[in-house]
């Protein structure tokens, strides 16, 4: 099979145990359905991508429903289950650790669950952290706040080390919610379990707030990011209004994907600029920025500019690249770039701008998940339970053309989702803020 | 071919002037890109179904995908264009009439926009509303308040009438915002225009706060309502627990389907009861809900319970059915049938319990549109007025598999969306709540 | 002294132990200062007061400052508190209970808090109820819910009992969260402990969100009510302008006292009618409410009225007062009464009105404390607690002139606070709504 | 008289004119009172403060009270009112201007409202900013935004050239919305006036978001300002608790004057710290605030700090002062300088802390006015009016000890008000915070 089209999940062996789970097999009983490991759908939904694959009469990519099995590779009530957040803030880590309680105490029973303090340091002894024990009575209100329980961390710790205290601690599956470099981490885990024959299942959730994981729709905490962006915009506009030539500037997240900036200039159209980390332009000449800022200027007196995080790097030239402890790569920052340049701009041409800076990213990631998150959060832990319990591992729950999937996590690690420039959403952006097609 | 697979847009002629739009068709070359009529997308995006029709050698059934297109056939600056709203209010309405003028002003240079007031009555001479200039400058603002800034009426008004006065004022097309009853509407108006053989373009934009038009994802203004629901609710519960053996009931919309009392639950997870219109459920009885909430109530002394208002019809017997003025059947207060006959239950029981009955419709439908439904709102104007000015009619704009299609509205209007009682969704809602799966 | 100059608040004794607190009695040293019993402030502050005091050479009235005493009745680290909440919903009565447990832990080390569950039943030992110890740990989130943790119920109990409980459990001092009803309750059981020469305090926390204790500038829960009811006002100004002739009606709470709906009226401009109790109105006639509305439908082709609940009720003549279960008289329903009588009257002009109504109570008093009431609820809550240590008794703490003072609960439960028809405030809401001064 | 107790208003001369407000000034017929001159109310509120008059004879420093006067020094229907609004945006000013323009044209039939734009600039021809037109129609909307609908500019203009604009376009009274800078110009406005004996009453309405003018209750903007600040609080505290050793610095306004970081300190309980300008606090040192935050660490493992912008200054040693256009002296910047000392003691110690700053100043300013600010700027606008109407002048409108007065501006810009640290209020601070009395 081609690898591209290659979704298949792994499992750490037959699935023997009947869940306890009352449902039902049959179709028009009105009792919710047990879901088949071969109930697939399309990666690609156009009628294009189904014509090719009739021309060439090859197999569509496919991906795994997520859902209760009828077969379960875990005896339920026999389970301890682990869970650990990792990485940065993002809305909505409470809302699933919640349900992963919830799910794994009343749905199936389990035995223990335990929370692990501060991301991956809290499964290695040394660090001291301990363990939290999880119950229902435990997690009940934890989804009215943002942030999360259990503490996190950022950066790896040693595999071994790890899956040592998985092993001591009797712990058969374990939840890790967290980017791009903790779902490697789960990766790794999986692969060390799979050296040691260990029958621990290891399942990814994937969080971030960029919404930036290949292949799947929508992240949890995304919708929530550009929802607490809004009145900030909003405002932002009062600020710029507020003064003659006044400018606001709002810097939000995306550190690859502009996904936060430009759904945020969508849905507050007093945005004139939105600038993403997938675009190239140019500050200066005739078609830049600038110019076209100074335009805007003359004619309406103010101007909303939204910047993510990561656009516009490659302003910065030469210098060293530095990176965080998650290995994440260390921007520049666009922002008070932007706000020196434009400063610059307008001083040599003598006229008098008004700057307003704004970076609210800490204040919008760590705000509780809001309602439609807080859905997406609870249908997706539930998702993640009934995939663990069936002996599923190394993969994340993830949505895809509206539908909840497993997927593997070697599929979703190897590179970033993106704005595609020349798509709808892209469009919707240049017109919803009539900023020029090109700035450079 | 098969009619359930016809999903073919009408149109008003040839499409022969070049759209305003700088836009290019070379994918690679950063440009956003026209979209062509045979762009399009599966409908159902399963495996199954496309192994379906291999087997049978079929085609699938497509929907034409939403976009601006290279030509038009109306002369962007030539042309008039009306906007009405109608129904009952669903946040968004004001952000899809701003959006819709602006892409008709900024992107197509439209010659001038109309504003129908009140509805169809708007379009009805004798009821002297007259009309409503729409520039920029006017509707700016309007996306920041709830309700529609035209008004709106119900029901429906004689169609050559209606025709009339679009030919009158030599209106090019018409954007009519509204539900079922509404889009019926439009459908007959295209209709008596294609008699006539007039060249004016009737665009549907569904506007149903259930979500429940047919065949689509999500339609505006719905995730805004269990959005604004979820506070409610979540304060319903401080009502519940204030007092012994409390009990909350909280009606919310949901004439025919349940999506915003199930949304509400499973994003709130304080609910412990949910009742929508598809599911049957007895009172009475040993699996009756009565016996559950006792259930409840003995294991926990409060319970909170949110009905939709179109749930348990069928415990009126007998009766005659009213409708509204658009037509549409009024139901039997569920709400206070559930207080009376809880009360009359735990009286007889000899339990004393506070109950407290929660309505808050208005509060709901008339509030502003969220984050995430102005995105949505924004990006679906859009697309409206790019099909228009392609000489497409008899259309409504929808998201489907996450995609922005066109589609016939006579294929919208023949029945509701509905709660699949057999599907993930509705077996989230029954997960968070823990309510039992039958209560018959 | 005459009584109405009278604000001597009651102790149980000589105030010989020392505060644990390191405050200090030296103006100008920047340590806080313990307040001394003398310290008080006028009641009346308005230069013809004075003036009346000194022409007839009287002692003006005078009320006690709260705030931290340096000698305590009771020896902090061996008293146990108690702390009940009574009668219905209001914000805030979280934060009261937080702060209150905050102060006694940390503040004065007391030995044990117990949270009396259900009212003034949880002091009645057939309910069966049990006692909630009360910790740091167990109330630090709770501030962030509306309702109470502790439950409530509405009416008294047998006061002997009460008393009984309180000495059986060592309880020193009760701190009862409630209305009017409450408050006598509370003057009751201390007259009771009186009597029995126990050493029991008992203090009163006035909770009216309808701000009727007389003497006190504003009670908890109020600001918060007319601020949750706002945006609902913004939206049925929605409902009335989306309709030609649109009228929203919205009742908001209000029993004797119509601070809750004169405030959100001016707060909220667009409504255009607000009915309080204090007011005479008549439906009829040339003057009458009715005729006033048909002119402002005229000329504006909609209407936002806000009525409180106790508002016209002299519209129903004749008929029984009934009482609810804490004494307070029943009101009919006022809203509901508006809405057939605006019905009828319009259906007799043969105007066609569309009429929206809209009840919000129960949303607005289980909403979480806003901010300004989280810092009055957190600072009165705070002098509760030096005026029990202190050996005061049968009190109230309320705010003054702008300060936090003890007045003996005799003082405020005769007869409710009400708004001066010929003061500022309601000139105001009159100057808002544009209403004519008289309507009738 | 002593000055201290001079509140003297001065007025333009004879007010001859009858108000058309329909008022009376008989008490006790529910017809709202015009307020005479001699209506005042005192300013120490105190018992003490009442002895030291009776004993020494004196007369009470009192205020008066505002509100409508019977007799006007203007003719309402011939005037033409101004507005102008200065300084940094504040929430509120919208709110005030809206009910400026409805009070003088509905309640007064003012000839004309003219909107000065962007502060003292727009009285100066040669910036060519023109003027607004301010009608009901145009401003009805605008209390739903924040900022400033005629935008704003720091710093002062030439007195003269002011006046000769005012004189040229026959502006008989200018209401000026700002800050301490603003009020200062608004006396020399009204100087000038009177040497070319103009009959122009000039109005300060004091706007300052830190609630630091002299002698007044509050000033509008500053309780939404630590209302928005809130959620901000419970955030960071998510950001704190979210790492091991987590701290969070929240930079908050407050130049002299530290009201709004101990408003939210106390309002949310989560803070830890609160450092203002009035307090003295060494970072070093056995007793000072590194050593506190190290204890808190250990104990709890997480620290939220609420800085006010002007805290510590004392910490900078030596270093130029600088100041803004409008006068203000530009703060060295505490939070950022804090973190860094921060970041040092803890590396030197050894112990690793991940710190969080953040920093919402323009979110907050910029923020619409909550309902209580509302409800307040509409109160003190409509008296603003009132009191221009009858030829006060070189006046404010402020509210002492909750109730609406005028006050010479001379008497509110000589100093700035401050927290009491032997007051109530702070101590309430630092009984909510925890923190040490003393930090030095």
């Amino acid at each position: 099979m081609n690898p591209e089209n290659n979704f298949e999940i792994a499992t750490l062996g037959a699935a023997t145990n009947s869940s306890p789970l009352h449902l039902s097999k049959t179709i028009g009983d009105q009792i919710f359905n047990f879901v088949e490991d071969d109930n697939k759908i399309l990666a690609d939904i156009s009628l294009n991508g189904f014509n090719v694959c009739i021309q060439n009469n090859i197999q569509p990519a496919c991906l795994e429903k997520a859902g209760p099995r009828e077969k379960l590779f875990f005896k339920p009530r026999n389970t301890t289950a682990a869970i650990v957040t990792c990485g940065g803030l993002c809305p909505g880590i409470n809302n699933v650790i919640r349900s992963l309680v919830m799910a794994l105490h009343y749905f199936y029973g389990a035995k223990r669950i335990i929370g692990i303090p501060y991301g991956y340091e809290g499964l290695i002894p040394k660090y001291g952290h301990g363990f939290r024990e999880l119950t229902p009575e435990i997690v009940k209100d934890i989804h009215e706040f943002g942030g999360t329980m259990l503490g996190s961390s950022r950066g790896g710790q040693p595999v071994d080390e790890m899956v040592d205290t998985l092993e001591k601690n009797n712990i058969d599956m374990l939840f890790a919610i967290g980017g791009d470099g903790t779902l490697k981490g789960v990766n790794a885990l999986g692969e060390e379990i799979e050296k040691r024959k260990l029958p621990i299942a290891v399942v990814g959730i994937p969080k971030t707030i960029d919404n930036d994981i290949d292949l799947i729709d929508k992240s949890f905490g995304f919708e929530t990011a550009f929802d607490v962006a809004s009145p900030i915009i909003r405002d932002a506009h009062n600020e710029a209004t507020g003064a003659y030539n006044g400018i606001a500037i709002v810097k939000l997240m995306g550190r690859d994907s502009g996904f936060i900036a430009a759904s945020t200039a969508i849905a507050m159209p007093v945005v004139n600029f939105v600038l993403v980390p997938e675009m190239g332009f140019a500050l200066d000449g005739e078609n830049g920025f600038l110019q076209a800022l100074k335009k805007r200027l003359q004619m309406k007196k103010h101007a909303v500019i939204v910047v993510a995080e990561g656009a516009g790097q490659h302003l910065f030239e030469g210098g060293e690249r530095l990176t965080d402890a998650s290995g994440n790569v260390q921007h520049k920052d666009i922002g008070l770039h932007l706000k020196r340049r434009i400063k610059e701009y307008f001083d040599a041409e003598g006229t008098e701008v008004t700057i307003k800076y704004i970076d609210p990213s800490y204040i919008i990631r760590s705000a509780p998940a809001n309602t439609n998150d807080s859905l997406f959060c609870n249908r997706m832990a539930y998702q993640a339970v009934h995939g663990a319990m069936a002996g599923k591992t190394k993969f994340v729950v993830g949505r895809l053309n509206n539908q909840f999937v497993y997927l593997p996590i070697s599929r979703v690690v190897n590179k970033r989702k993106k704005i595609d420039l020349e798509g709808e959403f892209w469009f919707a952006a240049l017109q919803s803020t009539g900023q020029p097609f090109s700035l450079q």
